[in-house]
C-alpha cells in the first residue's frame, strides 16, 4: 500500500543526440519511445515498466519532475487526501498526460520540486523475461545499469532566514508519504540543523535524498549496479566514452554505497551506485553524521569533500 | 505496517559448544545471551536487535520455530484477527516468553511449522553504531555475515493425495500476511503443481521460501553477505574450519543470489547468500521456472541438482 | 633466455563447428586462421601472437602436442643440445611446418607427450593494441579469456612397477628446460611418491603441471581470467551456452587459483583460472601437499575430490 | 639467472612509532627485526625472506636505497662485471652490512639513486608456511598486502639541458641488468622524450618504474593486493586509520593496475596495487602512451592528472 519506488525522472538536456548516446552507451539503457515533441523515453534492462527516464530538449540542464509509483490506483486518492490534509495543493493529471502512464497526482514539494505519483505504467517486462530468466541479458550494454535507483534533490537551506527545506521535505515524506528516515547529516551548534536527509520506503538504504544548498535543484540521478566490480567496469566504460567524471570510484560512509559520480553531456550529474549496503528497516536506529565527520560520511575513503560537489548542480 | 523481516530462528543442536563455535567462528555471530535452560542467543554484527538465532540443546537437529518482526504492537492484534479469519488458530504468548521479546503471536503454518510474530525485541544497536558509523566493524569474524536473511521450509507435497503445503503456505502468506510472490517452480502436466515458492515483504527477492518434500522440515537458514567476493572468503573460512560443504560457490537462477550451502555441526543446513539480486516489488511480474529448467533455477551454473539437496534436511 | 611461456596447444576435436563455437562464444577467442586440412587456429584477445590454440578434426578428443615459446632463435640450438645431452632425442622441424611458426624443436617428454619449442610466430598484436591501449577491448566475447595460461598433463604412475612419469617429467623440466618447481603433492609411506608437480618458468605459480594416472593424456588446458568476479561471469556464460561443467566455482589450495572446470563439446577439459595467486620465484620454498590434505590442495573449499576428476581425461 | 625481484626498500621516516604503526596496521606488515640504531625491519605475510622494508629514523622522508635480489651468489660477480663494463662504479659490501643479508653489490644509478643487489637474505617462510598452506593467514591485518611489488623513482628530466635520466636508467636496466621495457610515456615533438618508463624482469607488468621530474627522488613504493575488492577494503582500512589519501581507488591505463595512492605519516607515498594486469613477456610489443593520452595512461578513469601527483615526492 502506498509508494513503491522511484518510477521515472524527467530531465532537461541541451543536445538530445548526445544525451541519448550517453544514456544508452554509458548507462546501458534502451530507448523505448520517442514522442512528437522530441522527448525520448528510456529504460534499464532490469526494469519492467516502459521507461524510467524522460529526456526533454531544453536550453539548460536540470530536472522537470520526479515521479514515484504507488501500488494501487486507490492509493492515489488516499494520498491526495493526505497530502492536501498536510497543507499541500495537488492536481490529478489525467491518464496519458505522460505516454503509457495512468492518471498522475502532481504537487510541489516544500522545496519547490515538481513531484508526481502514479499507479499505472505500461509493463513491458525486463530484458530477461519472467520465465526461466538468465541473471543478465546477452546484449548487456555499457555499465549495464539495473534500474534508476534514487535521486538527490538540492533544497534551499538558509539558517539565518530560518529556511530549511531539507527538514521540511523530510517531514512531508515521513508524515504524508510514509517514508522513513535512514540517515541524516546534522550541523551547527548542537547539531540542530539537518543538512542532509536520506529516506526510504523499501528495504534499500534510500529511495530519495535531500541536501541543503543555496537554491533548489537536482544534485544527481542514480543507477543501481550489483557490485564494486561493476563500479570498476563502469569507470572503464566512462573512460572509453570520454565521460566527464566528477568523483572516481569510492565508498560512501552514508548508505555504505560504492559509487562513481559523473556528468551527462548536458551537465546533469549521474551516479552509478553499487551494493545493497544494509537492510533498511523502520525500526533500525537512524544513523546520524555529525558536522566534523560529514565529509567522511559522503566520501568515506578520503574524508575530503570538494566544494564543487555541493555547489555545482542543475 | 505489518511484517518487516525475519526476526529470529530457533533451532535444535546436539552439541552446543560445537554449534556456538560454528555460528561464531564461521558465520561470524556474537553470543549475546545464555539462559538457564542452556539456550544460547546470537546476533550478526549488522543486526540491531538482541538476537536473531536461538540454539536449543536437543537430541536431534531441526527448527523449533521461526519468528518475524512486525512494525507495531497494534499489528499483532490486527494480524491475529486476519490469521484467525483465515481459519488458523493463534495464541498470544505473553512478553518475555522468550527473553528480551515482547508478546508473541504464535500459530502453526498450513505446513505445520511453528511460526511467531512479535513487535518488540531489545535493541542493542549494530556493531558499528549509529553515529558516524564505519561500513564494517574492526573485529569482523569468520564470514562476517551481516544478518539472518531468510529461511527455506520444506513442506509436504503429495500430488497423488492432493496435498500441496507449498501452495497452501503461499496463499496464507499472501492473503493473511501481505507477502507477495516473487518466483515459483511449477511442475507436472501443465505446470499445475507449485513445487517451490519464494515470497517477499520487502524489496529483497525473498524473505521466506517453501519447497515441496516428503515431510515438513527446515531446509536451510540463510545469512546475508555483500558480494561474490565475500562468498569466496566465506568458502575459505569454511575450509579453514573444516566445515562440511554441501554446495560450493555458485549462483542461483532463482533470486540471482550467489551462494554456498553447508552444514552446522548438528547437520542444520546453512547458506551464505550474497548480492541484492534484483529489486523485488509488488508489481514485478512473478518469475516462473518450468520443470525442465528447475535445476538451472536452483543451481544456475551446472543446471544439475544433486538428489540429496532436496531429500536431506532437518 | 630460454623458455618464455606456453605458446599454443594443439588438440583434437570431433565436431569442428561445435568446437569453434565453444572456444569463440564461451572462452571468447577469435579464429585467426584455417588451413586446407580443416585445422582451425584461434587466439585470445590479450595474446599478441597469431594463435594459441589449434583445433584438428579427429575421431576422438585429446592433445596432439603442446608448444612453448623460447626467447631467441639461438635458444633452440642451445636447448636441442641440452635435451639431447639429457638423453632425449629431438628433431628440428623446419619453419612453416606449422603455419606462421618458425622452426620447431620437437621431442617426446619422458611421459610420452609430444612437445615443441619455437622462437618465432607471427605477431599480430593484442586486441587493444600497443598505443594508448584500453584495459580491455570493446568487443569482449564470452568469458573474455586473456590468454592460454598452462596445461596439465596426465603421466603414467605405477609405483608397483617403479614407474613415475610425474617425477621424470619434473626432473627433465628442471634440468633441461630450467623450470623450477613451485608445488607438489606427495603420497605413500614417507611421502616418497610425487603424485603431482607444478612447474614455472615465470613469476606465475605454474606454466605446466603433471599429475599421475593410469595412462598418459591431457587433463586440461587453462585460460587466464583476471579475478574471482570474472569466474562468476564465466560460469554465467557457461550456463547460457549449456556447457557441461565439471567443477563449479571454487578455489584451489595449490596455486590459490580461483577456478571452474568444464568440457568442450568433444570432452576436452578446460579450465578458467583467475588471480595471480602468488609471486612464484626460484628461491621461494617449494610447497608440499601431503596425502591427507591432497584433496584440499586441489579443491580447497570442500576438501573433497570426485574420483572422476582424476580418472576422466582425454 | 640474474635479478629476481625487488628485495627491499630502505626509507627514511621522521616519527618511527607512527611509521611502524602505519606499515603494520594499514599495510599489514609485521616487524621482524629492530637494530641498535633504531632501524625497524618489516615483512609482508606472503614474503618468505626476513624483511622487505627498512625504516630508518631521519629528519626528512625519502629513500635511502632500493635492493633487488638476484638468483645466485655468482650472479653478483657477473653483474659487477657487466655494470662496471657499462661504465658505472660498484662496491661489494660485505655480508651483514645489512642484518640477515649476504654481500651486496652497491652502485649509483644514472639517476643518482643508491641501488643494491644481493643473493642471500635469511628465509623465514611466508605466514602460511609451505606444507598444506591456507591461501591466506588467519591473522591477516590491515590491507593484508602480499608483498612489496615495485617502486617508482623520480629522475631528473631537463630536455633543455639535454638531461634525461629516465632514458639513461632505462638503457642501464635493459643493457646491464637484463630488464625489458613494458611501457613508456613519450612527449615532445615526435615523441622523442621518454617521460616515463616501466621495466620488468618477471612476468609482471613492472618491477621498477622511472618518471621524469625536476630532481631525483622516490615517487612511491607499492604493495601488491590480489583484486579490486581488496582495493576497496584497503581504502576502508585507510579511512578507519585516517590515512592521508592522494588518489582514491581507480585504474591505471599503464599496467591496467587497480590502485590507491596514499602517504605514510612521514609523507612517503605508498601504493596498494591489485591484479596481475597482463602477462609481461620479452616479446610482447612495448606499449607507448603519447603525450595527449598520458594522463589517461596514469589515471584511466578520469584522464585527469593532478599536478601534485608528479611534483610532490620525497
Amino acid at each position: 500500500m502506498g509508494v513503491m519506488r522511484i518510477g521515472h525522472i524527467s530531465i532537461k538536456v541541451m543536445d538530445m543526440d548526445a544525451a541519448v548516446r550517453h544514456y544508452e552507451k554509458v548507462i546501458g539503457m534502451k530507448t523505448t519511445h520517442k514522442d512528437a515533441k522530441g522527448n525520448v523515453y528510456l529504460k534499464c534492462w532490469d526494469e519492467w515498466d516502459k521507461y524510467s527516464l524522460v529526456l526533454t530538449p531544453s536550453e539548460q540542464a536540470g530536472m522537470n519532475h520526479v515521479a514515484y509509483k504507488v501500488e494501487k490506483e486507490a492509493d492515489l486518492d488516499m494520498l491526495k487526501q493526505r497530502i492536501e490534509a498536510y497543507g499541500i495543493k495537488t492536481e490529478m493529471l489525467e491518464a496519458e498526460s505522460l505516454p503509457f502512464v495512468g492518471r498522475m497526482l502532481q504537487f510541489a514539494l516544500p522545496s519547490g520540486h515538481d513531484m508526481r505519483l502514479y499507479a499505472k505504467k505500461e509493463c513491458v517486462g525486463t530484458d530477461v523475461g519472467s520465465t526461466n530468466p538468465d541473471p543478465w541479458p546477452d546484449d548487456l550494454r555499457g555499465a549495464g545499469a539495473h534500474w534508476l535507483d534514487h535521486c538527490l534533490l538540492m533544497c534551499e537551506l538558509n539558517p539565518g532566514k530560518g529556511i530549511n527545506k531539507v527538514a521540511e521535505n523530510t517531514r512531508f515524506f515521513m508524515e504524508a508519504l510514509d517514508f522513513f528516515q535512514t540517515e541524516q547529516i546534522v550541523v551547527g551548534p548542537g547539531g540542530v540543523i539537518q543538512l542532509a536527509s536520506f529516506l526510504s520506503h523499501s528495504s534499500k538504504p534510500h529511495d530519495i535524498a535531500f541536501v541543503g544548498g543555496d537554491r533548489p535543484g537536482m544534485h544527481h540521478l542514480s543507477f543501481f549496479l550489483d557490485s564494486w566490480h561493476d563500479i570498476l567496469k563502469a569507470g572503464d566504460i566512462m573512460a572509453k566514452n570520454k565521460v566527464r567524471i566528477d568523483v572516481s570510484p569510492t565508498r560512501h560512509g552514508i548508505t555504505r554505497g560504492e559509487t562513481i559520480y559523473f556528468f551527462d553531456p548536458s551537465g546533469n550529474r549521474n551516479e552509478t551506485f553499487a551494493g545493497l549496503g544494509y537492510q533498511a528497516q523502520r525500526d533500525k536506529p537512524v544513523i546520524t553524521w555529525t558536522e566534523d565527520q560529514a565529509a567522511r560520511g559522503i566520501f568515506y575513503h578520503t574524508g575530503v569533500l570538494a566544494e564543487t560537489f555541493t555547489t555545482v548542480y542543475t
